[in-house]
């Protein structure tokens, strides 16, 4: 193994690209939630202007990475590669963003763990000084991703109560080498992890496993104590998922419960706002970080952070060729140093 | 910009990342075309033993994944990424197997460009001393992908003459720093470029303007002389896109011609196999490549190569909202040396 492998999994980044910026959009919905006043801008429509929500979906792709290039007085030039993705089929909406934003563009597919995996390979890109300035990020849209996944919205279906609710929204970071801001220390590639979960509507315990197994990676690889985190949140598995990682890790000796949250269950109320075990979707993880817990970090109320994206690699075919669900989590540590 | 670039957009790596072994496995259709000599195994049926199409591609990737492993006398233990991805939505075929491979997994999503797309991403990875060995795969399948993109086979649609044939195939390669082998020196990544071509039966010439613009990126980073090329090998864009890169770049004082083919039509006989235009699909570059090109790479026949693999971003749902295609082509060059 090299030097910059900790471990059996985790990667250290010896130069620590820094997050420059980061930026957020989100829909209706999510500006009534607890984070509302975090965000960048909060949709009134969610058709953001365009004809279709797919459209919708791309132009808060191509306007959160605008908003990232201004707030760090860099142009799209300077910028060298683009990491994005999404789960709409064909990355529909990452694909149009990227011609328009006309960044040589590296697409990917995590599903809701395309926020930590874009920022995994980025930050390679960039500690590897292959890259001088990286744009990663991620969204997710209410309303393509009922359609794609579930059901036309029109038909009005209900969800059973350990069903999520996608988060309409955007997010993307800025990453360079040096520069002020939270920086990349380490990156924990995430396994595919299939536990035999075949209920494409309890899509948090599907993904919880795989968290689980980046998590305990992380902290077998470097022997950290998990009460020196400020803050470790993965994706979106939402109240249910949440408490299987939980109880889970704690039964591997990993007591992660101080510090642990879910971006699932911090972008919405799920009392007031009727959206069962939580958010889901890209934009979920990528939203709650480039608002809420970025802005901690510049902040320096958080100086150590875990972001563990989770992603649920279903597809409406494989759950009707009546396949279980495989599942990833990409790993990100974040500090302040 | 820092050393490893040069120019704008080509990267050269340092460390020269060997491809230590390929792998190809195609459909019974590509086993009686030009290449048949060259492929690790050919199926007799396409279900390959599975009960659906979509298995079968999933178990061709895991497979020709398994072969490389063996090849190069390793394990998958010793593995560090697999970078794949396909045209099937959620990239189903390419995350079953990851499941199975058990290796840290990086989805990625760049239509027919994956194969080139993945091999940028795995030797940044090598060169960058973040990986020991790397895997990068993808496939296609005909079956899948008619049904996916076009018509269900059942329906017996005919092509209009522009048309190609999507390869059933799967290819991978295994990277590492030291080690016997052909060597990727430059990569070039590619951006998405989007000309207002609207037909999804003339694939040819909505990609040969990304491969255009990788191919004249290189040359006018790089300064170097297209004739120093044994093989410049496009990705998919068949016997009408082939021409189009031709023309084009003799328009822009760039002559090609001399090494350049298309993997679509080096796969099949277009006189004989009646597949119009040639083949396509992710699993056209990647088993040309893994089986005839890194051949004669190991034989010493070929000593400077360039892989060009073209992706079209278009989605059934972006078609149907009368969107043009966007297209992205990623490169590598590979030498002896």
């Amino acid at each position: 193994m090299n030097k910059k492998r900790i471990g059996k999994r985790t990667i250290r980044l010896n130069n620590m690209p820094t997050i420059i910026a980061a930026s957020s959009i989100v829909g209706p919905k999510e500006g009534q939630g607890p984070l509302k006043d975090k965000f960048d801008l909060i949709l009134s429509d969610d058709l953001y202007g365009e004809k279709t929500w797919e459209l919708a979906e791309s132009k808060m792709v191509q306007t959160v990475m605008e908003m990232n290039v201004k707030k760090a007085n860099k142009t799209l030039e300077d910028v060298d590669f683009l990491f994005g993705g999404d789960l709409i089929n064909q990355l529909f909406p990452a694909s149009f963003a990227a011609r328009e934003l006309g960044v040589p563009f590296f697409g990917i597919y995590g599903a809701c763990s395309t926020m930590a995996e874009g920022m995994c390979l980025g930050s390679m890109a960039i500690d590897g000084e292959y890259a001088k300035y990286v744009l990663c990020g991620t969204s997710s849209h209410y309303c393509t991703a009922e359609r794609q996944f579930r059901f036309p919205l029109e038909l009005g279906n209900q969800k059973p109560m350990t069903a999520q609710w996608t988060v309409t929204g955007a997010g993307g970071v800025l990453l360079t080498k040096e520069g002020k801001g939270p920086k990349i220390k380490y990156i924990i590639p995430g396994k595919v992890i299939d536990k035999g979960i075949d209920d494409g509507n309890n899509m948090g315990a599907a993904m919880a496993p795989a968290a689980i197994d980046t998590i305990y990676s992380y902290f077998q690889d470097t022997k950290d104590d998990p009460n020196s985190f400020d803050i470790i949140a993965t994706g979106d598995l939402g109240k249910l998922g949440k408490q299987i990682v939980i109880d889970l890790l704690k039964e591997m000796k990993l007591d992660i419960s101080k510090v642990y949250t879910d971006c699932g269950i911090e972008i919405f109320d799920l009392e007031e706002q009727d959206v069962h075990c939580g958010g889901s979707g890209c934009g979920c993880s990528a939203t709650v970080f480039c608002s809420y817990i970025y802005d901690k970090l510049i902040k320096k109320e958080f100086n150590k952070v875990m972001l563990v994206s989770t992603g649920a690699l279903l597809s409406p075919t494989s759950t009707l060729q009546k396949q279980t669900i495989p599942s990833v989590a990409h790993g990100v540590v974040i500090v302040n140093e």
